[in-house]
């Protein structure tokens, strides 16, 4: 049986999504979490493209989360059975994306003034906006994002429901039921259960 | 057979990999070009997300870009044939995808101070980066991006590519042949090679 190791930093992130994956489809691996303040300036440079998560199996390194992702997703299952499912599950990843690629916008803004501006224009519009549009989505779909089922969608979006929480300063499913229901979901589902039991208490 | 209508703005960006793909697939299609300063405005809030490219096939209305996509690859071919080649194609998708983010971050930044530091940061660090690592996968892969053959990866690159040029404010090819060799490899593929001559000069 294959071994993975997945290499991130001791957070969940973009690599929660990975770790569900593995844990749900019970795949053996190894939870390698290194100190972003000690390590990983010398770590940065060995990686692909200066990133992390990378994940490790047979010898070879993967690296890009959300190609890992995928890839996980279709060994456990949790991709589509055609191109239209297909379709169905990656429309939601993107949308979880950009959401995702808005909140870290601000967060990592490196200017102080335009980091003021950019949470200023999160908080007034752009945060509702996604939260409301997902949430209908959810609602659409039974408390799932995609085809009425679990898939890598709702993985994606509860592997790094604490992460966008911390970067959009407020619990982003509060006030909506049907994101809720897609985390509860999730949370509640064999190998991700036991999972985020046992996981460090770690956003 | 299935008529699909692309609507996106009268330039190339994120729209041009959809209609490279539906020319490569020799997919019947309408190519709806919206006027951004008359016509935006009142489209954006009929939009899913409230953005543009979608793609309307069968009364069904398909949005985010990389989604249509990896859903029209599919169809055409240009995908893995099992869970490792996807990968592989996935990941090259999201290296190009980093660097058009990057690009972006700059381009359309708000603070005039924020983006002139981003754009220093860009041509100083950024840039080079990611055309030698690009370029070195390129060269890895023949003239490819992923599998040494032709995917869906060399499409996302060659479709955005006189984009990603106009941002990054140079040839992005120039002085890199391995990707070079992607983009002439692209447009003389057959359907490709019809549509490119045909198409507006508009980038």
């Amino acid at each position: 049986m294959t071994k993975y190791t997945l290499t991130y930093f001791d957070v969940e992130a973009l690599g929660e999504p990975i770790r569900m994956l593995l844990s749900y489809g019970n795949l053996d691996f190894t939870d390698n979490r290194i100190d972003y303040e000690k390590d990983w300036a010398k770590f940065k440079t060995a990686m692909p493209m200066g990133q992390v998560p990378i994940l490790e199996a047979d010898g070879k390194v993967m690296y890009q989360s959300l190609a890992i992702s995928r890839y996980l997703a279709r060994l456990v299952g949790l991709y589509g059975e055609n191109p239209l499912e297909d379709y169905e599950i990656d429309n939601a990843v993107d949308n979880i994306n950009d959401f995702r690629a808005k909140l870290a916008g601000a967060q990592y803004e490196q200017n102080a003034v335009a980091k003021e501006e950019k949470f200023k224009l999160l908080k007034a519009e752009t945060i509702p906006y996604f939260l409301e549009k997902l949430d209908a989505i959810a609602a659409e779909n039974d408390g799932h994002f995609a085809l009425k089922k679990f898939t890598l969608a709702d993985v994606y979006f509860t592997g790094m429901s604490n992460y966008l929480s911390l970067m959009a300063q407020q619990d982003i499913t509060a006030n909506y039921q049907n994101l809720k229901k897609v985390v509860e979901n999730t949370i509640a589902t064999p190998g991700i259960k036991e999972w985020v039991e046992k996981r460090p208490k770690k956003v």
